[in-house]
């Protein structure tokens, strides 16, 4: 593997994996208050196009990436529209 | 342009947009104790990283994306070190 792919592989690590710490402390606490809604839905509805960019392409990493930020974006979408 | 670029596109500028309402919730309430110190760090860094694989692979689109996350992201992150 050479410097650019491992700089945009750890660029595609940070992104997707920055939503884990949001997904603990959104589950731990409860409070979304200061979360944006339409965030949320705008940022998942990108996500499932990114993800049917990925499937056309027929491009893996998209895919995995896209499934997984997919999952933790959903968690707190689905929080903030229970609490609020 | 064909769909497959179309649907990437419009992904692309959900993904980067989706922080708008964000930045703009953050900037009115000044309210940040929901949000994740540590998912705007991970995810300002990530962008960086993408913004520079953007330079070396001289993908414009992917540059263009990147300056305006990393813009929308940064302030929210200011204000979340600021307010707590």
């Amino acid at each position: 593997m050479n410097f650019t792919t491992l700089i945009g592989l750890l660029g595609a690590a940070c992104t997707t994996g920055s939503f884990l710490p949001q997904v603990i402390k959104t589950l731990k606490t409860g409070d979304t208050k200061s979360i944006s809604l339409l965030m949320y839905c705008i940022l998942d509805f990108g996500v499932v196009l990114w993800l049917v960019y990925g499937f056309i392409v027929g491009d893996l990493p998209l895919i995995v990436a896209n499934i997984i930020t997919f999952s933790f974006v959903s968690i707190v979408l689905v929080v903030k529209i229970r609490n609020g």
